[in-house]
């Protein structure tokens, strides 16, 4: 039986043969762009091309930095099926962390939309590699622009080669993107992917029992190109020959409720905050989304209240799932067994407002301080990965040794685990407190405090303790100021019915605000260095 | 991006974490038995144990000749996750071609049901490898038999050890499986299956576009194990945690259609024959077969009539398939894409009737005698495979050199294929007719001449010419033989209007009957040596 290797070229090469008179939509900034498969892969062939004119190849690293549409689809393909390496950059970044890995990845051409322009321009000065910028505009003459060595991307699309073919010497383990993540502290870390990891994870997105990602649908990643391939889920459409749906330029609710009604979109993905903001706006414009299957949202959890509501109240599946950068990125979806079916809705939700089932194809350990845990939904631990598309290190950095070990990816995700194997997340390592050598969850505790009545928001962060190695100290805003000196303890109480009486915070500070990040995520780390000394004295 | 080894380990190993509690469902001679995935566990691990006390090995070949129940499921787990490699054997075969394949294959061990005992004790004098017999029956007490040395399977069991750790040094390469075909001449053809290949394999089975197999489904091969490993389905269904529901000893239609019912199977799997056996039974029985919802038909075309009855009819939906030994053997389903669905019912019918698109993993090209035929459903060409469940070679066979080239495994089968990309078998490489450097399809000759009311069967043969190298000669047996002399000129004639003139027979030879091999098949060969001097004279 044959090692035929398993690279995108036979991605692309069926979107051609099978599903030639498929469509793709494009939102542009002038307007909704649509073409074929057909015409996408001319285009693409024609985009490797010109990049091998321009001196790109195989093993060369070309960026991209654009938002969601047939560009961007058209370097997915070109960049990766002539040998190169497909490096989407995020444009939210701060500029010193896109100096960075622009710099770091030592990338030689850069793709960018032209109204992202400004970003780049601020910082060309300060990029070592680029040899040419590419600017993806439907306009024929250049914006004006300073950088410099500067083309259009449809110009150099014209004078390429719409019969080029493609390298047939590739091999499945060869890179064919690669994308930063943000760390704790430091720069972003680089994860490649190698083709055999993207061609088997665009499986795992096709069956049944995970997204069944299908040829009848019509398929919208909200989730950005730059954020772990869209979630694979361009790789998988053109496979499959779905209709691909992109929203371009900084889509608001009505616009992604608009192309839903529009294009008939089946399937949708996208984080928690782009579906409470569409819950809302369609509540207000009550759009026609009967076309939709199934919403898809990851990233960070989703709360079950939203699962309901997209459910009771909208009448669309939720399919809450769980990935990260390192694994390219589905691990688990959180569907329902069969058997599952028949207990209370009640349990349902429960159920699925967890992470999920581990996928196909991948290994998963979840361990804590005492190995790995107990299917009992209680025992926490840290989510251990490997498998066909999971990294197995940080690109030509040595923080690897930090995350991959023994042959498993340290997630830094804490996780239970119920007896049905539903994995569901409760902290992140570096946030959970470690007190006598048993775990407290953080996240847990926060979520507790905040369903007290007088509470606006709380952090709980560990801090050194002398006996204990860290103790639980609670951050809380209240609601009324005022009211203070007498809520310390009844606060306690609220969670002693909670909790074990080892998990209760040692104190209480009441402080005006939570200091936040550039993100809105609390700054953990900052309370844990100004309250350091909290219990130690010193 | 880790290269993390594709092997049966992670289809077993899911089964047990996530799909304890699922069901496993076997009509064996004394009964329904029924067990979970963690029975099966247990017992595939003490099988291994035991097999290993045996003093099988990492590499060695055990085989099987067996009908569809749990014991042979365990088999197909045991052996490959031990690192030997299951060799399914069909129970059908001439004696002098199981004897051949046994040796060939050089088998140490053959796990046997107690119903078939008989076969194996008939030739066992002849066999030169088999090192110990082991009788697949839940008797405690072995059946009488001349074979020697012969074990009770539940008997070794009991001295396997449940916690007995598979191989963890596995290839993805290396060999899983072993199953022969039979050759239009000669012995028998081996086909190794890798790791790898049936991984794969399993994952293009659940793509939604395929057969979509999933976790909620009953799934029921009636395609037997020992045939092209019952088309994957016992592989794919361990990994996704379907229900199983294994048929057992020579099961009847009226059986098959009451396992449907009480086990509520979702998804069965056989060849037309049976198909048409099981609509008829239907009629006369009717049982509640409402939970199906596909039946899958391959191994051989499918009539558009067979089609047609069971979506009409019985409100079943029918997945006409197409594959072989050699390819694992999904390489296409006959399902429509969404835009099909728009075209009338009629022409759905027919579309459906062909062997359907190429599923996502595969290559194929069709080459006729001047290159890669157009796609426009009427040049004929071979059907050429390679890919990820392709064979490469025959196992330790010459034959290989005829099959395999320049990476290519030619099918034999010859075919057309339409601008959508739907494959449409027309005939046998060996029985097409080669005029004049064009291919004439007899098979569509011998459909044409049945279909005429004074024909009860025809098979048409290519003959040497002097001058066009070959042309068609039909053989026809009248529905009433005094018709005989006038009717020639007659079905000519009829042809005429369906082909183009140079495809028309030269002659029309009457018999009482086609002489046909023990299966059924036209002994087309026969025919062509009896009349190989009919155009030349010599």
């Amino acid at each position: 039986m044959e090692n035929f290797p398993l690279t995108l070229r036979s991605l692309f090469d069926r979107s051609q043969s099978l599903f030639a008179k498929k469509e793709v939509v494009s939102r542009t900034s002038s307007g909704i762009h649509r073409y074929t498969y057909a015409d996408f892969g001319r285009r693409t062939k024609q985009l490797s091309s010109a990049l091998q004119q321009l001196g790109v190849k195989p093993g060369d690293r070309v960026a991209t930095f654009a938002w969601n549409h047939h560009w961007h689809l058209e370097a997915y393909f070109a960049i990766p099926c002539m040998g190169a390496v497909l490096h989407t950059v995020n444009i939210r970044l701060p500029l010193e962390h896109l100096v960075h890995i622009l710099n770091h990845a030592e990338d030689r051409f850069l793709l960018v939309d032209e109204t992202l322009l400004p970003i780049i321009e601020r910082i060309q000065d300060q990029l070592t590699t680029i040899e040419g910028y590419i600017v993806m505009t439907d306009s024929q003459e250049l914006p004006p622009t300073s950088l410099h060595p500067v083309y259009g991307y449809e110009n150099i699309l014209n004078s390429g080669d719409p019969q080029y073919a493609f390298i047939d010497s590739l091999n499945e383990s060869a890179p064919a993107g690669l994308c930063y993540t943000s760390a704790t502290t430091g720069k972003p870390k680089g994860v490649v992917y190698s083709h055999r990891g993207i061609y088997l994870h665009s499986l795992s997105i096709g069956l049944a029992d995970t997204l069944g990602l299908s040829e009848r649908d019509s398929v919208m990643p909200i989730v950005p190109m730059f954020h772990v391939n869209a979630w694979g889920l361009p790789f998988a459409s053109v496979w499959f020959g779905s209709k691909q749906v992109l929203p371009g330029p900084a889509p608001t609710p009505d616009i992604l409720l608009g192309l839903i009604a529009d294009e008939k979109v089946t399937i949708a993905a996208g984080v928690p905050t782009v579906w409470t903001a569409a819950l809302k706006a369609q509540e207000a414009i009550n759009a026609d989304i009967s076309s939709l299957r199934a919403v898809v949202c990851g990233g960070s959890a989703a709360p079950r209240s939203l699962i309901e509501s997209y459910e009771q109240r909208l009448q669309v599946p939720f399919y809450h799932a769980y990935g990260m950068t390192e694994t390219c990125p589905l691990v688990t979806v959180a569907r329902l067994k069969s058997y599952q079916e028949e207990t209370s809705l009640d349990e349902q939700y429960d159920t699925r407002a967890a992470q999920g089932l581990l996928v196909p194809g991948l290994d998963m350990k979840i361990v804590g301080p005492r190995g790995e845990v107990a299917w009992d939904g209680k025992e926490m631990g840290e989510i251990l990965l490997r498998g066909a598309w999971v990294a197995t290190e940080y690109y030509k950095d040595e923080r690897t040794q930090e995350s991959f070990q023994d042959g498993w990816f340290y997630s830094g995700d804490i996780a239970v685990i119920d007896p049905e194997g539903f994995v569901k997340l409760v902290d992140r390592a570096k946030d959970l407190v470690k007190s006598g050598g048993e775990w407290i969850s953080s996240l847990d505790l926060e979520n507790s405090l905040m369903a007290h009545p007088n509470v606006f928001e709380a952090c709980v962060v560990g801090i050194p303790h002398p006996k204990w190695e860290e103790r639980p100290l609670a951050f809380v805003v209240l609601k009324d100021a005022a009211l203070q000196a007498g809520d310390k303890a009844d606060l306690l109480t609220f969670l002693t019915d909670k909790f074990a009486k080892w998990w209760i915070p040692d104190d209480v500070i009441f402080l005006h605000e939570i200091p936040r990040s550039s993100v809105g995520k609390f700054m953990k780390r900052e309370l844990r260095e100004q309250y350091q000394a909290y219990f130690t004295g010193n």
